[in-house]
C-alpha cells in the first residue's frame, strides 16, 4: 500500500552524521508532520511513497540542519563596530557602553532577525542564545519558524531587561513557562559568566535547572584573565567554585574553555559537561585555544558556536567548522587531529546532546525532526569531488546551501527565505547603523 | 576639454591601500589602455571624462585585485583527495603517487584551468605559482587574462618535465625568455625546498637570478622535521645554509616560516627577503604558526598565499586573510595584532612588493594597472556596516566578489567568468576525478 507524506527530498548525497561516516548515495528523505520517517534509495521510493511536494536535488549533499551552540544574536546590530581589541576592553569600552544606550524591545528583535536571517542562510537550523529580551528572542524565533535554545539570563548588574538578580531569575523561569507549548523552543539557564554572577545567584540556578530539568549555559574559563581574578579573590579556579557550588553536572555546557590544564580536562570530563568551542571569536579576541583534541579525547561532549558578530563577526558554521578542524591541528602539530567527520559532528550531534535535543536532532535519522540542509555541490570551488565530508568542511562555503528545512518547513528555498520580509529587514538594519554610529 | 577613457567605475567606496586605511566614499576610477588614469570624486568626472563603458557599484567596495603569492594551481585537481594528513606522508604517500602517475601537459592545463577560474571568482587578479609544466601555467594564464608570476621549477628528482637539475633550469630560462613580450606574465626563479634541491644547483639559481633580475621563491623552514633535517645533515639550519649559498637577498621569497627564532627573525629581516605566509595551509598541515606579528615589526615584508587547493581546500584569499588576521591575534594572545587594514595589505601591496611587481600592481594608484576588485556589501551578512575594511576581511565572503578586472580588461562580469568556458571546464575535471579517483 503505498503512503502520502509531506516531502520528498531526492539527493545526489545524504551525510546522516548517525551512523558515523554514512555517506548515501541517490537516496531520499521522507517527511512527514514534520519528522523524519523514512531514509531509503531513491529508486525503492516510487514503490512506497506518494506526495506533492518532491524535490530532486541532483547535485546536492543533504546533512542535519547545522547547530550553533553559543551565540548572543541581536549583537549582530555591532557586527564590525569595534574590532582589533582585548576581550575586557572591546566589552567595557564599546559594547557595554553601546548596550547601556541602545538596550531595548526592538533592538533585539532587529538584531535577532538579522541573526535569524543569516544563519538559515548558512544552514543553520538551531540556536543557542544568551541576550537581554530572551522573549523578545524567542518570539522572533517562532516567528521565522528557526529552532532555539533560549537562555534566560542572569547577570549581576540591572539592564533595562531585569533590575536585579532575583528579577532576572524570575522573568527567565516565567518566560520558560510561557514556552512550554512551543515545540520549536526550549530554555536553559544562562548565568553569564563567573566573574559576573555571585554564589547566591548560581546556587538558585542549580536548585530551579534541577526541579526544572533545564541545562546551564554559562562563559566559563574564557581568558586567563578570567582565571587569575577569581584566584585572587577566592583561592579557587572558576570551574573549582563552580564545582563548589554544585553547577558542574550533565547538563552544564560551559562555553569558551580556553583555559584548561590536562587535569581540569581530565575532571570536567568526569562531571558530564559539555563544552562548546567559539574557535574564531577567540582567536578575534586573543583569549586563546580550547584544547578540543584533547577534551574529546578525555570524553567530553564538545559543540561549536559562533560567538556573537561582534566578535566573529559572522554566524557562519560552516567557516566555524573549517576553522575548528584547521586550528585544532596547528595547535597540536597533528593533521590527524579533528578530521572533517569530527568537524561536522560538533556541529549537529555534539550541539543536540549539549542542548539536551538530541532525541529531536542533530542527525538525519528515522524519528527525528526534520532539520535538513541541502548544499549544492557543483560549484567549481566543489570540484573534482572525491571526498564529500572533506568538501562540507574544507570546500565548501555556506553561500552553496540552497535550501533549508526546520521540522519540515521550507524556511529557505533556492537561496530564498520564506518567512522573513529582506527589504524590510535591510530598511531598520540602516536605520540601526545610523544610530549606533552616531553614538560611536 | 572632455577626455575619452576606456572605463569609468563609480563605486560606494574605494579603498586603494595605498595611502594606507584611506576610504573613499563615492569616487570613480577612470581607466584608459589597462592602467588607472585617475581617481576622482563621482561628481567631479562629468566636467573631465567621457566613455562608452561606465560601471555603477552603488554597494559595493572597489579593492586592488588581491594576489595570492603561493600556489600551485594545477593541484586543484587533487582536491580534498587525501585529508588530514601530516606534511611528509600526504607528500610520500598521496601526492607524490599520484602526481608520478598523472602529470603531464593536460594535467597542469586542466588544472591550472580550475585554479584560475575559482580565483577570478573570487578576486584574486594574480598568483605566484610553482609546478612542472610551468609553460603550460603560463600560456593558460594569458589565455584567461589573468596576471600572473610563474615559478620556474627546480627540484632534484625527474619529472616528465625535467630529467635533471641542469634541464629543469635550462628549460626554466627559455621559459622566462620567452616570456619577455607578454605584459601580464614574469617569471621567479622556484627551487622546491631546501631539503629537495643540492648545493650546486642553488649557487647557479642565485648566479642566474642576478644575471636575470629574477626573484627566487622557495619552501623555507615548512616544518620542525625539515630544519632538523638539515641540522643532522649539515649541522646549519636551512636558512642558515641559504645564507651561506647567498640565496638571502632583497629578491628571496621564503614560503612558510613556520620555525623562527627572534634571532632568525631579526637576521632575516637585515637581508631585506619577504616572506609568503600561508596560514591555513599551515594549520591544515600541522606545520606550525609563522610568527609575522613579530616578522611585520621587523620590518620585513609579509604576502599572503593559499598554497595549493589539496592542502586548504581551497583558493580564497578573503579566508586566507581572515585566517591570517585572527590566527595572529591567537597566537600572540593580543587582539590587536593584524588588523584588518594589514591583512589587506598582506594580500595586496604587500604580495605586489615580494613579487617584484609593486610599480604595477597592488593598490589603486594612478599609474598603475587596472586590476580591480567590486565587493557587493548590499548582503545582510555585511549588514550594518560602520568599517568597510572589517567588513572586507572579517565579514564578506569572496561569493561577494561581484566584478574582476586585470589591466583594465573586464574578466568577471556580475560573477560570470567572460574568458573561461565553465561547461567545457566542468566536463574535463568530471574525468580527471574519474581516473583519479581509480588510482586512490
Amino acid at each position: 500500500m503505498m503512503i502520502t507524506v509531506d516531502t520528498l527530498i531526492h539527493a545526489r548525497w545524504i551525510v546522516p552524521v548517525l551512523p558515523e561516516n554514512e555517506v548515501l548515495e541517490y537516496h531520499c528523505l521522507v517527511i512527514n508532520q514534520g519528522r523524519i520517517i523514512d531514509l531509503l534509495a531513491s529508486a525503492a521510493v516510487e514503490q512506497k511513497y506518494i506526495s506533492k511536494q518532491i524535490e530532486k536535488l541532483e547535485h546536492h549533499v543533504l546533512i542535519p540542519g547545522l547547530i550553533n551552540s553559543h551565540t548572543h544574536t541581536p549583537m549582530s546590530l555591532m557586527r564590525g563596530i569595534a574590532d582589533d581589541l582585548p576581550l575586557m576592553e572591546w566589552l567595557e569600552k564599546h559594547i557595554w557602553p553601546l548596550e547601556q544606550k541602545w538596550m531595548s524591545e526592538e533592538f533585539v528583535s532587529d538584531g535577532t532577525d538579522l541573526a535569524i536571517a543569516e544563519m538559515l542562510r548558512g544552514g543553520t537550523t538551531c540556536f543557542n542564545d544568551m541576550y537581554f529580551f530572551p522573549n523578545i528572542t524567542a518570539h522572533r524565533a517562532i516567528k521565522a519558524g528557526i529552532r532555539a535554545s533560549i537562555g534566560l539570563i542572569l547577570i549581576d548588574f540591572p539592564s533595562v531587561w531585569a533590575k536585579n538578580s532575583e528579577e532576572y531569575l524570575e522573568k527567565g523561569i516565567l518566560l520558560h513557562l510561557s514556552m512550554l507549548t512551543e515545540p520549536l523552543v526550549s530554555c536553559v539557564f544562562a548565568p553569564h559568566a563567573p566573574y559576573t554572577v555571585a554564589d547566591e545567584s548560581l546556587k538558585k540556578i542549580v536548585t530551579s535547572s534541577e526541579q526544572l530539568n533545564l541545562p546551564v549555559h554559562m562563559h566559563v574559563h574564557e581568558t586567563e584573565f578570567e582565571v587569575h581574578q577569581q584566584q585572587r579573590q577566592t583561592k579557587e579556579t572558576p570551574l573549582e567554585r563552580l564545582s563548589r557550588l554544585g553547577l558542574l553536572k550533565p547538563n552544564f555546557i560551559a562555553v569558551h574553555m580556553t583555559q584548561l590544564s590536562d587535569k581540569e580536562i581530565y575532571d570536567y570530563a568526569k562531571t558530564g559537561g559539555h563544552i562548546v568551542h567559539c574557535p574564531e571569536s577567540n582567536l578575534k579576541l586573543g583569549s586563546g585555544f580550547c584544547p578540543i583534541s584533547a577534551a574529546l579525547d578525555a570524553g567530553i561532549n564538545v559543540a561549536l558556536g559562533t560567538d556573537s558578530a561582534a566578535s566573529n563577526n559572522d554566524l557562519d558554521m560552516f567557516g566555524e567548522m573549517r576553522t575548528a578542524a584547521l586550528l585544532a591541528k596547528g595547535v597540536t602539530r597533528n593533521a590527524s587531529s579533528i578530521p572533517a567527520m569530527t568537524a561536522l559532528k560538533m556541529a549537529t550531534i555534539n550541539g543536540a546532546k549539549a542542548l539536551g535535543l538530541e532525541d529531536n536532532i542533530g542527525s538525519l535519522s528515522i524519528g527525528k525532526d526534520a532539520d535538513v540542509v541541502a548544499i549544492n555541490l557543483d560549484e567549481l570551488e566543489t570540484q573534482p569531488l572525491y571526498d564529500v565530508v572533506s568538501h562540507i568542511v574544507y570546500a565548501c562555503s555556506r553561500q552553496q546551501v540552497t535550501d533549508v528545512w526546520v521540522a519540515g518547513k521550507h524556511l529557505l528555498k533556492q537561496r530564498q527565505l520564506t518567512q522573513l520580509d529582506i527589504t524590510e529587514l535591510k530598511s531598520k538594519l540602516s536605520k540601526w547603523q545610523q544610530r549606533l554610529s552616531t553614538f560611536k
